[in-house]
């Protein structure tokens, strides 16, 4: 199992943003939907095994939790329009404490990043950081792979407090866009696979 | 010098396409607008080493070959909308033989893949397909390096016959989309110049 966790600081957490504005008026939601095309795309399949987990804190109403199960996807095209349009579709749902389903595979809930972490084994967890260990040496065995990462503006202190014992790792000389981490955590993923 | 060469079979060749529906009625425009984005997009930086060649053969007015610089672009965001704006500006001009400039760093002429490629020393590029060598050990030490790639139906038997001397590579155990291909071989040659 494959999964990751996004922070959209910025996100916002009504479904009323216009699918045509999502860098500006939607709070940077166009990310959120590069993240899932990077999540779960490949040139012929989805990725069943990955699940992508969305912490919007932005106006009107945060924190709101999205999660999408690669396991039961149906509606996903790769366009970023498409992804936008269902994350639209599960922000106008009235988001409760429990998950409540929008479309096959997608989920929201009314939740922050801890209530996240709650369920994640801590020390397991990786958290993409510039100033980590090379991903192609860290250790990528265990069965549930969770890796952390930031948006455009990355974590902030609160939050990397709450996971200051979770190991980093980097992926390069250059610090990348969040979907493009996605795609090169996967490779080396697949390449790991391929090994074992 | 970093140069992607990306053929799009229905990629539209007027700019009268919506905006709202690149993948469909513009011939998956959506997939060279991702493309665009990867090839340009660091987390605070435009690629300015870095040059994208993308050949349109869909109707009603092939073929037709927009060029992006790096070094030159000004007005590019992240989001594929943004990206998709560009191409349309630039397939509302009017083709010519020679490079006729849309908008800073972006240029548009009548050329096909053979018109590209005869520009190219074929022997020095990379194609990148399934079957290649693997690219963590190709020799990536070219002052120019230029990747060949297909679009979702990949390279027709004549297009493959054009560049039949040129070297293989693939980028891991899975098919991948053509963005996802672009942000692994710019991972690849940014380790490589930190090992330089």
């Amino acid at each position: 199992m494959r999964e990751f966790i996004i922070v959209g600081h910025k996100a916002v957490t009504s479904g009323e943003f216009p699918l045509n504005d999502m860098p500006g008026s939607a709070g940077r939601i166009d990310i959120l939907a590069r993240c899932i095309n990077s999540a779960f795309f490949t040139s012929f399949n989805i990725r069943r095994d990955t699940r992508i987990i969305l912490v919007l804190l932005g106006e009107p109403d945060p924190p709101k939790v999205l999660r999408f199960e690669g396991s039961e996807l149906k509606y996903l095209n790769p366009d970023e329009r498409s992804a936008g349009s269902l994350i639209k579709k599960a922000l106008s749902i009235d988001a409760k404490d429990d998950d409540q389903m929008s479309t096959q595979g997608i989920y929201v809930r009314r939740a922050s990043l801890k209530d996240v972490l709650s369920a994640v084994d801590i020390e397991d967890a990786i958290y993409l950081h510039e100033n980590g260990e090379d991903i192609r040496t860290v250790n990528l065995n265990h069965e549930r792979m969770i890796f952390i990462l930031g948006d455009h503006l990355g974590l902030t202190k609160e939050e990397e407090h709450l996971i200051h014992k979770t190991k980093r790792a980097s992926l390069g000389p250059e610090t990348l866009h969040t979907d493009h981490c996605i795609i090169l955590i996967h490779n080396e993923l697949d390449r790991r696979c391929l090994r074992s």
